[in-house]
């Protein structure tokens, strides 16, 4: 690990997010996706880290991802979005890289309709923060820092 | 929403469809998806609506395309292929888009294996037509002309 | 089959179609059951086709009417309504009688409460058209004449 | 209970059953339902029993005809079509009467559909018998017999 | 509404309860129909109430009576019978009509056979009273005055 | 038996009862549970009863006062809550208690979330009252009034 | 097949079911398995057969029998008691024989534990009779001649 | 709501979180319930809060404080220990008071025995935090300050 | 450990324990807990060890004696009534303490209610004994010595 | 009954039990079968009982001993190993002997995995023992002679 | 372990494999067991092992095989036919022994009955064949001895 | 079909896969994916076979292959990784295909997760070989080359 991976957050976002702020904001609230960029690198640089923030709507550009962080960062924040309640592919790839993860929601899922309330990937996960809206991911990446520095 | 927006709906087709014509002809007919894109213009001609007819393999396109529809199409008619039982982000994606979609297959799904009576669109779609073989994309554009023309 | 048979559809209503137009118009629509048969008349006509148009809240009515359509007409489309979840004995009246059906339901049913994404009718009818309102009974009178004339 | 009800037995048939012989016959066979009515006629004379042979495909009207059982035969043989698998009134119908009675079904309905391995009156009928085609009901009227004599 | 339609409340008795009082007394009690009558027109009297009191074994005659009431009274007692846990027609007719409806049944359905703890009607009335025997009908009637009281 | 003991009703209300009044009063309406007692006593009275009426969050304590009820009790009403879906204890209570017990819920709990549709403690009341508000209680009362005079 | 074996019906019984008469009467009567062969050969020799009788607690026993009726016996009456419900490998081998069989019961296995309610067996066979009591072996035995004959 | 109110959040604890830093701790670490206190002051007072830090192994008690926190706090933070799988009373109580309510679990519950994965009270809570250890009290905190700086 | 801890067993009764002779006696037996007090004594007795006897009605009292035990007991004897059905805090509070426990029913627990057949305790308990009676806690008493000689 | 089976208690051991302390010994122990065997008799000859011994890997034969056991023994013990979750026929078995029966588990089942937390025996045998180890045969013979001298 | 031992694969098959080559060809193929046999001994010979090589309908003499094979092989192919589905003992005797098994199927149990998509088995064995045919023998055989080999 | 096609198999490696050998070596050993290929090319040149070896993270890009697989080989192996559980599409397009499919897994997933237990996949290929690790590909190759030699 080098370095700059010793100090680098993967914050990873999935389908649809790219919308954020126009679509449904009573679901999701008016916070745009690059408001979420910058609150959350805020809170990492409070805690020494550097934040590589990214959206796709392709389940296996989210693999890719992952794989890519397993030499180039600290942990993972995972915003999984759709994919959380269908997705082994990606469960199986973040049970693939040691580095720690925390899955985020931005709405309270569990409140929603049923097939919300089962994600793949929490049990693969180190931490699972829901309903707390775009303070979530600044949590969540406060969580990694935290484990990162218990190592 | 321009002019050309307005006058425009999206007609998208999932995994497999390109074999159409070739692929299982007992149950899917031997109609290719070029017959189904000539009939689906024709009825969209009666009602003065042009198609922008796609097809793809990858759920992440579909997801892209129905993003573009939101500012570019006055509806969606979607086949949706085997992502109908299994795609939470497409679902997603639907309902973050204001125009009115309906959902179509060719086969009639409830005829078939349990894993097909379970759609994750249908609920935020607003009509959904199964068995009609490509007659049913013709009903679905016209469904949408007359949503387009109610609002 | 006799000429007249030949050229006639069946359209047959289930449970508390005849207070359409006035029971729940927010899920049902503001046209009344004359209306329909208006739209369903109409579209018929322009295929070649007649329609005999009836309503009944009784189960047995509806079975007695499916018999009876198998030597006068040359398909049925069916909004069996509250039986469409409960009746096993109107499936087994479709699959007695040789002609297609159509299931036709004005609301999503879909999108409501669960025991309405069942229904026992599917598996045994040509096409399901749920959703499109009023305009769905017109697609179906227009899919039984294209299979009418496929034989 | 008069000398008459003393030996009559009820042979009721539910919904479609009128369609025997015409109906389907790879799975109900081709001898109609006065056919039926002969064989099992014979069968109850040998025994030194009349029958009473009824259809209809209204579930109320069979609610009544089990009811009319209750002070006019020593038995009830009931075939119950489609209701089988849908009517607790049936089922409390024949609960609420205190003569015998026995489910029989032309075909094994354990072959069937799923939704065929249920019935509501098995639970509280005396006997069932399914797959024997139309010798079951010769069987069932002959058990009545039985039952009717240990009395 | 007439003045006599708000001075009636519809009283409908669903299947079996024809042979009340002798069908199984352990379970329903000794009372006949005529009793619960007596009864019911009592204590509806005491609220200014008239009773149309019905009994049918047929689903399609109770949603009639249904219908009927929509214009003819100030709400329904209904005591469902078997219908209970299998007719989705009923419960939409009981959506349909503007007027509040309260289920009762003479027996504890809770403490006999899993499939009486369900039921269709239960979610689309206004009040459930099962156990209370005759005195059911009463406490249900009252209902009706208090609710129509509060309009 | 004492004479006081055979002239009272024991009211009993589960947790969250004491906000009656302020709590959802969309749900729970506006009376508080003062207002319960009053009306709950004046129909007690009717029928010749006294009421002890009580109130407690705690399930312990519930159970303490159903066994203090065998003694000094004709018979218990009984507002569960959320011990309703929960407690096999207070059913077990009420079991081992030999005086009549009817359960009521002010609110219509089969119109509300599916897990509360089940009740432990249904079973083993006599009766069940719910969605009539706080006329419930008053039925409940009159209900064990008409069971302790059969006696 | 030998002129012997085109006039043998292998009737075969499962464990416990050397205890008949003496086990659980009031679930199973008081005639004993001999009754039963007695019953049996008079029923099969009115229709030309011979009965071969044999019981055995052992299931691998049951599965050589079966498999030695194929060469031996124009079909197979099988009451299999307690494997009825467990055994994939009985059913296995009657699916491997190609003579007809009927699964008999001598209780109403339908009103009983729910775990009996299903049959490996079932969708096997020709025919199921159940709750007949020994009655039973003889229709099998006489539908087994109706079913040779009609090869 | 006082001027002392409007600065307090109630941190509440359920059965066995006593135990804490001895029960366990390869589950749910060595810091004790006195750690989680001053981490959770100090985050608060960063907010400008003040902390009311309670535990409990009575549900009763817990519902007493959460009725007290509904005029004494802004919000509450809730570990409910095991009560969370199994208590609708607690649910009731949470959905009874106004305040803002965030759940918390020291461990990921998603990755224990299946019946953790379920929790009642998630669904009328603004937020879930589960698997962050000591540091999600700090999170939820802070969530709690974020909701009702928004009022 | 003190002396007199590693000689003494918590036997600890739950909800309803305290009727226990009086209560249903067909299912419980005639024998009264200050019975079982001695049987368990005696028992413990012959083993060299003490009894510490306790019952309650509230989960949170059982919760705090089990804590208690930790230090003051070689092992737990528990008899938990209905919470046995319905408490994980009482399971968690098991897992937390180190000393072994056997859970005791009085009852066959799986000849009775479905809702009988599962405990959240039994996972982690050393033993389950149920329907041996009063004896059952002699038998517990008795393997809570082996299990403490063991170590 | 003899005076011999009178005194004769059957202690049957199932499947993979003659394995004893070499398979699996940290789920079984290392205690062999004949070290159980011993145990056991000393048990026995403390309430005045003999021992029949035995072992089969053979679902067949140990029906065959049960039934033995009815004229032979007081009472059987039953460690039925892997057809504990799987046999019906020995449930039948022992249902058809008046004998009281007691089944014992080595191992705490419900601690392992699901399928081996139900039990087709445990309904109708009087008690259940299971994770005592082999100390769980001595209760059982204990209990046998408990039920034995109270008839 | 002897020399012979060392050298040695026990291949055991279930019940009905001995109508191989006759029994429902269209599923289980032409070849016969002798078949079976030829094509396992060749494919072990080449990695130099023998083939004790059986077959029963008996699921007790199974697991005397599998327990001889433990110190008679080196490793064990099971094709264990119905009893796939439904034994627990055989898979408790698999897990009793040390050796690597592997499971094999003729046909493709996942494209058959639903019943058949379960197995008890295949989580105690090391590998899993199916829809192979006959030569998922050989691979079997080829498994054993590369799993062999490493240790 | 080409000669070449005539001689290619498609190896086809779902998501994750391309980690082989560094990832979780305790589920899925140390090989990587190049040894996987070159241990299948050496099988496929026994059999006179080339083979086209191929990985991807994205669903669609396997489709896209099968698709490919159709015109330009004789069969497919594939490992579909976590899609195994998940999709649909992937189903769809290997029905679409006339050429046989042999699907791989490397771990027993037999003995995984539930969630691992269940396969889209398998009712559509002609063999599943799980848990022989690397070795299974060559099996799957080995197999192909059976079917292809078959036609």
């Amino acid at each position: 690990m080098t370095d700059q991976s010793a100090r680098t957050v993967f914050v990873l976002n999935g389908p649809n997010l790219n919308l954020l702020g126009t679509r449904e904001p009573e679901v999701y609230g008016t916070a745009t996706l690059d408001d979420v960029r910058d609150l959350t690198e805020a809170r990492a640089a409070q805690h020494g880290l550097a934040v590589e923030f990214r959206q796709s709507n392709h389940e296996g550009v989210l693999i890719d991802w992952i794989h890519e962080a397993r030499e180039a960062a600290v942990g993972i924040v995972l915003n999984p979005g759709g994919f959380t309640h269908t997705s082994v592919a990606i469960r199986d790839a973040l049970s693939a890289v040691e580095i720690p993860a925390v899955e985020v929601h931005l709405s309270n899922v569990h409140a929603r309709e049923p097939f919300r309330h089962h994600s793949y990937l929490s049990p693969v996960v180190e931490a699972v923060i829901a309903g707390a809206g775009v303070h979530g991911y600044a949590y969540a990446v406060e969580q990694i820092a935290h484990l990162a520095s218990e190592d």
